[in-house]
């Protein structure tokens, strides 16, 4: 398959006899795909029931006849404001129990049965009308689920739907909800939260100190098949309609549903890639990187979502929308340094994308996002991604097809260990995130190209070294998987440390069969109260104490055990900084033949099977391995180098 | 005119036999002025329709006969608790939703048609009773409209009223609203906004992301048009009864209305002078600067709002309310150094003012600002302001009359800018005020005596320069009376950056006629991140890309250009710091033949025409220009020097 | 009374086999009493009326039958989810108006009528089965009040009751409320706050700005009388069936409610010491003392809840849950430093403690509370505070009585002072807590054993120095029985500033009867700007302006009073730093004849008459008076030291 790019585009938003010109310089310009429709509901549909289509096609019939491939997104994310006579109770309440408001987007609540319906109707309606167009060639459902935290909702509809959810899953005789089996997975004899019956059961917020963290991790797996519900009901549609792929839009660093499972509905998985906004907003980058990179993006985090996407979409993946200049959301919002857009763009393609678009082609004069640049500015002239995005497409004709290989290395990223940090952090800031990025930064340097895994998988084969940290539930056949695999397994720290329930398992965790090493106790710390390694680096924010019998591949220089091995398991009982980490996989990788190599600041490296990518995020020229990287650029490379 | 003091006193606070004492010593120690009534409500009034005058009657006599001159202030500010059985609904309610309650002070929505009709009720009551009272010699409306950010309110009352501004605004045929026009000029096409009717249209809180700004800019604009209206009902009735000037006390950096649009309806304005709590609270001094001036307050804040007010106030404003000693509620409540209360009264009369009353007589034992100090202690003996206000009020009568000649410089605030900051800040903390301080500093950095215009200004006629910053929209015909005008106007960053429904305009921003200079782009900047200037000095916080053809007077050390002259018109693409605007605006005074004089630390100075003030804010002696400045003292030289 | 040890433990968490065991190992580590039954509401009565016994009667059976003494907890702060059905309205509302929900603990609003009932008759109900039951050998109401800020609730029910609550209060004719009082009191014309009615009073929350200070006391005052009230119900009917002694566990830093009223009706007092969750959480510790502590906690601040809960419990106290391990509710949760759990059982007893219980005996795995840690892990094997209890149970056999003797110093400790400086704090964060705790902190390190006093102490015969800091009303015959004393008294700063009701009085405070100090004005002082005493050390936070004719005893290096004697009281007008505190008080110990000793970082001693104890916090051994301490230790010695 070719690489391509495209843009996100808005023919509602401009006048009819702009859009030829527009499909016109897509075209020119190389872009192959246009996105289009998700926000239009009030356009499809002003009225309850009645339809204008005329605009629609006529804006696909433009675009394509210009020779673009059409993604066509349902518009569920923004329902228009008559949907609110019909459905009053359908928005979003908070954790603080307010009822969100209409004027943005994303105002629904997952739960609500009877807006579900209408976005059925709404998405038949248009994968009926244009399932068969020969310009649509992909399809997007609704737009970037859980963003501004809105898989979470404490509505009345998600109460009802949360305690039919729990019936379904703590079942009794006749698939009825079993509450004792409830009240017991729960452990509610602790602070006389027993219930009698499942309709007494509220959602876990507003409570006077924290609630039950198993109730919270019901309601956050709960809030998460809500998700993955709500989306299949339109990919189900779709199918029916139109054989174009199906995708979803995901956004950067959301965990609060499980990306996987609603991948597993999709043909290929997208993500929204905003490299500057994330590094100022959500990439946990300290002051120092934040300077060093303020116009660049953290070096690793577009990278780990490349890998995740991947993943997500089993092998297929896009970038949906790549910020092309200055956003409009973060604290600070700079402008890229120039070659970013052509660095960010191979970069995707490096880690296998198919398509890399970028958002928006103009950039719009009005409503939230006036300030968010595009590739057009409002006047039509052309901004500076436009160059960069047009020497991309020129070097797109004589490279290779997208291609990827099974990295020698592994992650496994599970998003319910997630909802379990959340709950239950232990120390001020810790979360499940930090930790998995933190082992993925440690490889990127060392030079690795990583996968990333999800909870599911069982079958290693093929990788040298396999990552589980602080996944909190292991389930009994994933340990004998990792066990029974020929890679080097790595695990911690916090991993298997909860039953699938929550509860502290006995015997105490990891309690992983052939590897002779018990977690007596835990410990968060706080800044600067990290301990020093014998081999050097530190355990800093979390600190495990480990009984063990085992083979001590690594002490505290009081002697202390931190990492145990045994029946081909490592287990790491803390949270190591950079140093040691970078250490520790060096020498798992070593001991499995997977070359390793210590990259300056700033340089990355990434193989694809077919070509070498070598990134320099730094504002300087960089020399290595005979290349001279100029400052912020990709060098490819055909083959290994 | 003379200038006077005077000092704000609460009858009803204090036993009936104390009041004729305590009328002696204001007269005593040099008081012209009275203000009482404005929080009486409750005893004027006790019960609904009730009204209890007498104590009234006699403490404006007590004070009257004493040689006092009464400013009678509308009790508004307090509606009493009865009130609300008759109003349940008249609270204001805060951006969360929630009603606030009775028990403090403005807890009324001015959107209520029927607190309305109240205040008109008992202000023509008082009207009524006293405008031709001899001793009444001046009214003030309400207390600090928009203090404790009251003029924004999200009740039901305010949610009809904006639907009904929103239909005179968006009017179609028969005056009648036309949904199309505001769908359009808000860009509701953006996210599926659009509205089918005005009565779908709700307030611009609790979204789920950010409401569109033009939403939030037209709610900002109604509220202010609300405390408009409510003080004109007042302002009308007044009038009927009474030939006294009248007057509204605003706070200081109060942005949530527009302060000219009320004062239009006003005969002079004045305004609440709290130095050190504006320090610690409000005016965004630096950490160095809270703790060398921490007893002496900002050197440039009270001349910045003496100057507006003198602005909103047509040349006529006093100082209502001046601290004499520590406040209650700032972060700290330190004291005054000795002489300060001296300072800050000389320098309201430098900048023109007719009064300076100090708050309050005598420091009230109970209720809320039971620590707030007074002219008295609350046993009557004298606190420190006392001898100050003595020391002022005889060297007063040696003194010229207030005096006012035009500055020859000149600012424009314009508080539509300042909402449209607030919605759309674009970096962290950035803010519209801040950027106006920022240049009225430099100015006075500079030794200038400093005009600030309203937006409204259309002739600058004798001034030298005209600063125009951050001013969000700029009406044609303001820039082509800029461009006509004599003075050199520097205009930016940010200016002309929206329509007047805040888009972004096509052809880009400034579009100034004869000034060849275009945004094509604007970055927001963490601190520390200031783009060098090839002259020095640096643009820090928020800096534009500039397309220019014009004559570039400054760059940035990389080669950009930073300010761009052309049609007696500068354009500057970045937020200077101090150094840099200083020299800016120093060549353009240079070049108009404005004298500036570059003051040491702490030292500023103001000229009426009549006389030069010459304020040293240092706890340390200064000399300059032959002159010695005390620690914490003005002079005064007739004449300029 | 011999010393003993305890434990908390939950037969209802674990399964009925493993009790014998837990008790046999509890007896056989060397503890006394088992405390049971405090959660244990939706046990002892699944279904409304539906008591289950059995499982209760056997646990005290088992326990009992193992030589162990009961400590029956009622089980009031964990309501079962049922009670919602029949009293929806019990739940606390918050001070933004929402009403908490069901799933954790606390939830209940004190002032409920209907919940207080069934609180009776479950406390009724285990008090009939128990009250003579040979093994229960004294009783605990509910669970730490106050906890969770669960004092204090904007509930319909407690503005009901409070509304009661102030016609008593300020009652007319006939015992009904006088609203005039009221009025008169709080002030109330000022703003015009004034009430018609009492049913016209809302509770002081969701105000515009502050509400009334009056008021909010009011509010404060009612809050704690309703935990008093609540409290009473309890303890009566227990006394009725059992003659068992009574007691309240207590949370440490808890001051929303009057320790010492809810004490007069206990038997004996207790309270729950988590010393390194209180170090990250509320000691108030700077950085440096938190990083060098963080293993240890902080050294002074469980001495001080020892000591006042000594006073609250009328010299019978115990330690009711003492930290075992890592907790899991502080920002950062670490372990205890091998000997920190025999060094905290040991400070208990040397300060007068008649018991220690751990907790809990096994850290359980499941719910809210799963990462606490126990003396026994999950799995049942030994954590690390079993030996240390075990050594200490052994070191109690040959160890004298309880002993306690009256201190030499003593501290006045007010709760309604700490509302008071909650209302008033005049800068920020200053509180009454953290100056009562300064004064201790000078005194603890000068070796001082120290009383604390309610302020309802008026014999003070026996006490070299009594300090009254920060109390903000000091009524007319406790300054008498002051004065009258033999001890040096040291009062201030802000100490009798208010009347009772939160008045300023006049004459101006303090108002000391022979001493000759007036405090005429007062200041909040920033971080930075403290003031320089002459005889070394400074005020910082809070200086007040004194006027005196007195003996001065500290001055500023400006020459101002800090420090006035007269009439056997000192008077200081500021906030001292540890310096300064220290100086002050050893010199009035000097006067006295009171011996005191500057004692090294970290070390401290309690003398109880028949013993002296000294505590090395430090990670270091350090000598003192010929004593060698080990690194983290506590040493024993008979008689003075």
């Amino acid at each position: 398959m070719k690489r391509t790019l495209g843009t996100c585009y808005y023919p509602e938003h401009w006048p009819r006899d702009v859009w030829p010109e527009d499909a016109r310089r897509m075209v020119d310009v190389g872009l192959t795909w246009v996105r289009i429709g998700e926000f239009a509901w009030s356009k499809i549909e002003p009225d309850p029931g009645k339809f204008a289509w005329d605009w629609l096609d006529d804006a696909i019939t433009v675009l394509g006849d210009a020779g673009l491939k059409i993604v066509l997104g349902t518009p569920t994310a923004t329902p228009p404001r008559w949907m609110l006579a019909v459905h009053p109770d359908m928005l979003a309440v908070d954790a603080d129990g307010r009822s969100r408001k209409f004027g943005s987007r994303r105002h629904y609540c997952f739960s609500h049965v009877g807006y579900r319906g209408e976005c059925a109707r709404i998405v038949e309606a248009l994968a009926k009308r244009y399932g068969a167009n020969p310009h649509v060639a992909a399809w997007q459902t609704d737009n970037e689920y859980g963003c501004h935290e809105t898989a979470i909702s404490y509505s009345a509809a998600a109460t009802v739907a949360f305690r039919s959810w729990l019936r379904a899953r703590y079942s009794g005789v006749g698939n009825d909800g079993d509450i004792a089996a409830l009240n017991a997975a729960w452990g509610n004899v602790f602070w006389s939260m027993d219930y009698g019956d499942f309709e007494e059961i509220e959602l876990p917020n507003l409570t006077v100190t924290e609630p039950n963290p198993s109730h919270q991790l019901a309601f956050r797996r709960f809030c998460s098949d809500q998700v993955v519900a709500f989306n299949r009901v339109q990919v189900d549609i779709i199918r029916t309609h139109s054989n174009a792929p199906i995708t979803h839009n995901y956004m950067g660093k959301v965990t609060n549903f499980d990306h996987f499972d609603v991948g597993a509905d999709l043909d290929f998985a997208s993500w929204d890639s905003y490299p500057l906004g994330f590094l100022e907003d959500r990439a946990g980058a300290d002051q120092d990187l934040r300077e060093r990179y303020i116009r660049q993006g953290h070096p690793d985090f577009q990278a780990f979502h490349h890998d995740l996407y991947r993943a997500v979409g089993r092998g297929r993946w896009w970038v949906m929308e790549q910020q092309p200049g200055p956003v409009n959301w973060a604290p600070y919002n700079p402008a890229p340094l120039p070659g970013m857009i052509r660095l960010w763009t191979w970069e995707a393609f490096a880690h296998g994308a198919e398509a890399v678009c970028y958002f928006r082609w103009r950039q719009v004069p009005f409503a939230q996002e006036q300030m968010h640049a595009g590739m057009l500015r409002p006047d039509s002239s052309e901004a500076a991604a436009m160059a960069e995005a047009r020497a991309v497409a020129r070097e797109l004709r004589a490279a290779p097809d997208v291609s990827n290989v099974q990295a020698p290395v592994a992650i496994i990223y599970d998003y319910d260990a997630s909802y379990s940090w959340d709950i239950q952090p232990q120390g001020r800031d810790l979360s499940y995130f930090s930790l998995v990025f933190d082992a993925y930064k440690a490889m990127r340097a060392l030079g690795l190209s990583i996968d990333i895994l999800p909870a599911t998988a069982r079958d290693f084969a093929g990788y040298g070294v396999v990552l589980v940290p602080g996944m909190s539930h292991v389930p009994d056949d994933l340990k004998s998987a990792l066990i029974a695999s020929d890679a080097k397994v790595l695990m911690g720290p916090r991993a298997a440390s909860r039953s699938r329930e929550m509860q502290i398992p006995v015997p105490l965790p990891p309690d992983i069969p052939g590897l002779d090493v018990t977690v007596l106790g835990v410990e968060s710390l706080r800044p600067g109260q990290a301990v020093k390694l014998a081999s050097g680096g530190k355990i800093h924010k979390y600190i495990e104490d480990l009984e063990t019998g085992g083979d001590i591949l690594e002490l505290t220089t009081d002697g202390a055990a931190v990492l145990v091995d045994g029946a081909g398991v490592s287990y790491i009982g803390g949270w190591p900084d950079q140093r040691a980490y970078q250490r520790i996989i060096e020498t798992m990788c070593d001991a499995t033949g997977v070359r390793t190599r210590r990259l300056p600041e700033g340089v990355r490296v990434r193989e694809t099977g077919a070509e070498t990518f070598w990134f320099n995020y730094n504002a300087n020229a960089i020399e290595i391995n005979g290349l001279e990287l100029d400052p912020v650029s990709v060098r490819r490379v055909i083959g290994r180098s």
